[in-house]
């Protein structure tokens, strides 16, 4: 089978050509980037949902039971569940997702867990291709899964265009730190685990923080402002809040063209990295890597700087 | 004050000048280049020491004893301790190194933190820029502190000639997934708090891995075997024994051409970075910015895919 026959049995939905097509977007083939410029024009159609949250927050849990939800509605839904595999806590993840088996053999739901064995370098780039395959393959919601231990793996979740965080009552202490990055990515927030004690405490801190967050910002009736839910994934509790939630926010999109100018910035960062690839491609031919060669040399011997090797090397290009 | 005044006062070691080189650093101000362009042929001669390990390990304790142990031998201590702020663990680091006066008051030790604040990107270049500034400066010992928690994290202390892995006897988990990169980044491991329960089989359970992971690898006499060694940091137990075996892992590199080695790619790494960065803000000029703005409409309106739009960006350069 050719890429475009590959293309076109992806575009009919034809699951083993899905797992192909990622698989090559996941291992970087040169034949990836052909799919992806055959398969574009039938994007545009699906909807990103990120869920990210702290180790532990039940991020899997809520993945799953909200795919479950979206499937029985008869909805197509896509599961990406990326394992930065950090060497301190990786695995975990992969290891939840193999018990997951009752939504595995859902025919509307596919999961694909994505690792980056050794290098994040690039993989929220596959991410969002892997959703592009996705997404022209007909599936209607697309789950982005990951978590967030670093700043990388956010990079990922914002490419949704509805992004939930998690957290647990225990995470208490994360309430302080979320000053820092998460009031930026969070559309709004899932207590989950919430019939453990310290539950009330921890949804009144998030609404504090939001609150003070949200109270210096220009408000109009439009303005979209987080709120928390609160859940216990284990016995299914809160998970059509969410839904309900993803929606509201999604229509609030809409109405303000939000949604059309998300799309907008994820298409130019999408080209600046293809540019940023394809410069460095081209850039580093043979003959500029010798000159690098020589180059290294002369600094290690002190006889030249980093700096000036660079100047030297990118003299009269562009 | 101009640049090469600062780096005439960073070269004697004078301390405020130190700092505002690092901060032109991690502002990345204009004047940084310059400012390390003039500094390199002073660097060379310090000794770079990288500790990670998962949150909570004690790494911060163990820097700063390790810190005074070379202040009292009389050498210059310079520690760049990373926080990279993730938004579920941010925060904690700085705030024990608040507390740790007794060492910024050595006249011999220079701490410096570095945050990301919000964007990882960079943070592995800027940590290596303040190296060379505390390289340039005079410091022999240069310690590089950084939570492990993501890869990019990982590839701060993958800067130094020595890294240093930090676990507790709680990361037993952990321990399974020391296979996955760990085990290529660490010279040497740390069992701290090994006062605690369970630290024992702990440090069997590395034993173990270690013997395994290098049980297939090519050896000679030459070659460096990874060890474990307990500590109390808290108490100031075992400090001396990481000391040591920082001195035998240099030597080793010494004698085996090895640290020539490492320096040698440090800076084929750091030709390479700023490369990519003159190739970036060459491409990017005003008439290239105002095709990408055209480029995007036709993309959102599905008249042109992405890759079409980059071919056509890229065409005819360089």
């Amino acid at each position: 089978m050719n890429i475009s026959q590959l293309a076109e049995q992806i575009q009919i939905g034809e699951r083993r050509s899905i797992a192909r097509g990622i698989s090559l977007v996941e291992n970087e083939s040169p034949q990836a980037l052909e799919l992806l410029r055959l398969l574009f024009p039938k994007t545009g159609n699906a909807y990103r949902i990120g869920i990210t949250g702290p180790p532990g927050a039940g991020k899997s849990t809520i993945t799953n039971k909200l795919a479950f939800l979206y499937a029985n509605q008869n909805k197509k839904v896509g599961i990406i569940a990326v394992d930065p595999t950090s060497p301190f806590t990786g695995g975990a993840l992969l290891g939840d997702r193999v018990r997951m088996t009752d939504v595995e053999m859902n025919a509307n739901v596919f999961i694909r867990s994505m690792a980056s064995r050794g290098s994040l370098g690039g993989l929220s780039k596959k991410t969002k291709e892997a959703a592009d395959i996705f997404d022209a393959a007909g599936f209607e919601i697309i789950l982005l899964e990951t978590v967030g231990v670093g700043q990388s793996e956010l990079d990922i979740v914002s490419a949704a265009d509805t992004t939930v965080v998690v957290l647990v009552p225990e995470s208490g202490d994360s309430i302080q730190a979320m000053k820092a990055g998460l009031m930026e990515i969070a559309d709004f927030f899932v207590l989950n685990k919430s019939d453990r004690p310290g539950a009330e405490q921890a949804v009144m801190s998030i609404k504090t923080v939001l609150g003070l967050a949200t109270r210096y910002a220009q408000h109009t009736e439009e303005t979209w402002i987080p709120d928390v839910i609160s859940t216990v994934g284990n016995e299914g509790k809160g998970i059509e809040k969410i839904a309900e939630m993803i929606t509201k926010h999604r229509t609030s999109l809409e109405r303000t063209n939000q949604l059309t100018n998300k799309r907008s910035e994820r298409i130019e960062e999408r080209i600046r990295e293809l540019v940023t690839e394809k410069l460095h491609q081209n850039f580093w031919n043979e003959s500029r890597e010798t000159m690098l060669r020589n180059e290294i040399a002369s600094v290690l011997s002190h006889q030249r700087t980093p700096y000036d090797a660079v100047e030297e090397l990118v003299e009269n290009v562009i």
